[in-house]
C-alpha cells in the first residue's frame, strides 16, 4: 500500500477527477485517494442494508437483555441498561471486530456481508483496508479479550457475582485504552485514512462510533471505581471491628 | 526512515561489512540495519554507566519504600514489595518513559543523559528512534497516566485508602495491555527492529525488560480481583442482611 506524500488537505475534487481520468486512478472510496489497495472489489450491498444489519441485532440484543435483565426485580433501571451495553459490545467485538480480527487480509476483495460491513466502515478510516499493524493487534485484543468477557459480565450482573464490577473495570478501561490509542495514533498520522470533515464517514462512523468507547467506559469505569470502593469501606471497617 | 525489503534473518555478518564499507553505510548500531537515521550522534556514556544509573535509581526507590512501607507495622511483606514496584513504575514511567514522550523527535541526535539511554535502549527496538507511531502513543499514555497513577498509588496503600485496589487494577491493566500491543505489533513486523536472538540487545533490552511489565501486571490484577471480589462479597452480605 503506497501513497504519496501530498496531504490530504490539499486535495481538490478537481485533482480526484485528474485522477480518475488517468491510467493510475485509484478505484476504491479510501483514503489517501493515491493509496494502492489492488484486490479492491466494490460491495454490491448498500450503506443501508449494512446500517441496517448493525443496528437491528444491537436493537434486538439490547431489548432481549432490558427482558431478561428486568424479570428478577432487583436491577435499577441504570444497571440494566449497562448490562445491555455489555451484551451489545459481546456482539460488536466478538462478531463483527472478531471477523476483522481473522479475514483482515482478504477483506478488500472479499463479498461476505461482514467484509462488505468492513469496507464500508473503512470509508472512515482506510486502516483496516490495509492491515494496519496497530490495527490489526489492537482489534484482535478487543476481539478475543473484551468479546467474550462483555458477555461474562452479563452473566455476572444477571447472578450477582461478587467479581461483576472488578469485570466491568476490566472491559471499560481495556475499550478506553484502545480507543484512546486508535484516535491518537490517527490524530499523529494526521487523519490522512479518511476524508477529513466528512459528515458521514469522518464525523459519524470514524468520530461518533468510536467516542461511544471512550464515553461510556469512562461513565462505567467512574462507577465501578464508587462501587468497589465503597465495598472495600465495608470490607475495612469489618475486618477492624474483629480486630478490636 | 527508509529499508529494504530484505529479510533480517538473511543479512550476514559479510552483508554488514559490504553495508559498512559502501557510501551508503549506516552509521548507527540500530537494526534493521538498512535504516537512515540521518540526525544520530553516538552516545558517549557507556552502557555499564545508563545501567548503573537506571537500576541504582530504582534500587534507591525500592529501599526506601520498603523502609516507609515497613514503618506502620500493618502491610505484610508481599503487599509492601507490591507497594515497592508501583513506587519504581511511578520513577521509570514518569521519568524515563516521561522524557521519551517529550523528546522523541530529537533523541536520536541528542547527548542528554535520558537520551542517551534511550539511543542505548533501541538497540534492541529501534522503534524509539525512529519516532514510530505506536510507539510514541502507547508511551506517552503510559507516562502521563500510569506514572502518576503509581505514584498515587503508593500514597493510596500507605493511608489504606478504600481505592487502593482499583488502582492497582487499572495501572496493571494499563501496563499489561500496553506490553502485550508493544509485543504483538513487533511480532508481526517479524521482531525486524532488534539484532533477532542477541544476549543482551533482544533478549535482556527488549525481551526480559518488557515481560517484568506482563508477569508483576498479571499477579496484581489477579491479586486486586480477590480482593475487590472477598470486599464485594461482604458489602452484599450487609446489604442483604439490612434488607431482612
Amino acid at each position: 500500500m503506497l501513497r504519496s506524500d501530498s496531504l490530504k488537505g490539499e486535495t481538490t475534487a478537481a485533482q480526484i477527477m485528474d485522477a480518475a481520468a488517468s491510467p493510475s486512478a485509484p478505484l476504491h472510496p479510501f483514503w489517501p485517494r493515491d493509496l494502492l489497495i489492488p484486490s479492491y472489489v466494490a460491495n454490491d450491498r448498500s450503506m443501508s442494508e449494512i446500517l441496517v444489519f448493525l443496528f437491528s441485532v444491537s436493537g434486538l440484543l439490547l431489548l432481549v437483555t432490558w427482558l431478561v435483565t428486568g424479570s428478577s426485580g432487583q436491577l435499577g433501571t441504570w444497571r440494566r441498561l449497562a448490562v445491555c451495553w455489555f451484551a451489545v459490545c459481546g456482539f460488536i467485538h466478538g462478531v463483527i471486530e472478531g471477523w476483522f480480527s481473522l479475514y483482515y487480509d482478504v477483506i478488500p476483495g472479499d463479498q461476505s456481508f461482514l467484509s462488505q460491513l468492513w469496507k464500508e466502515y473503512s470509508k472512515g478510516d482506510s486502516r483496516y483496508v490495509i492491515a494496519d499493524n496497530f490495527t490489526i493487534c489492537m482489534e484482535t485484543i478487543t476481539a478475543w479479550f473484551w468479546g467474550p468477557f462483555s458477555l461474562w459480565t452479563v452473566f455476572a450482573f444477571l447472578n450477582n457475582k461478587p467479581y461483576r464490577f472488578v469485570l466491568q473495570l476490566i472491559i471499560s478501561l481495556g475499550q478506553l485504552y484502545g480507543a484512546v490509542l486508535y484516535f491518537f495514533t490517527e490524530h499523529r498520522d494526521s487523519y490522512v485514512h479518511s476524508e477529513y470533515g466528512h459528515p458521514v464517514y469522518f464525523w459519524f462512523y470514524f468520530v461518533f462510533m468510536n467516542a461511544l468507547w471512550v464515553v461510556i467506559p469512562l461513565l462505567l469505569i467512574v462507577d465501578a471505581w464508587r462501587q468497589m470502593s465503597t465495598a472495600q469501606t465495608f470490607a475495612d471497617r469489618t475486618h477492624k471491628a474483629k480486630r478490636k
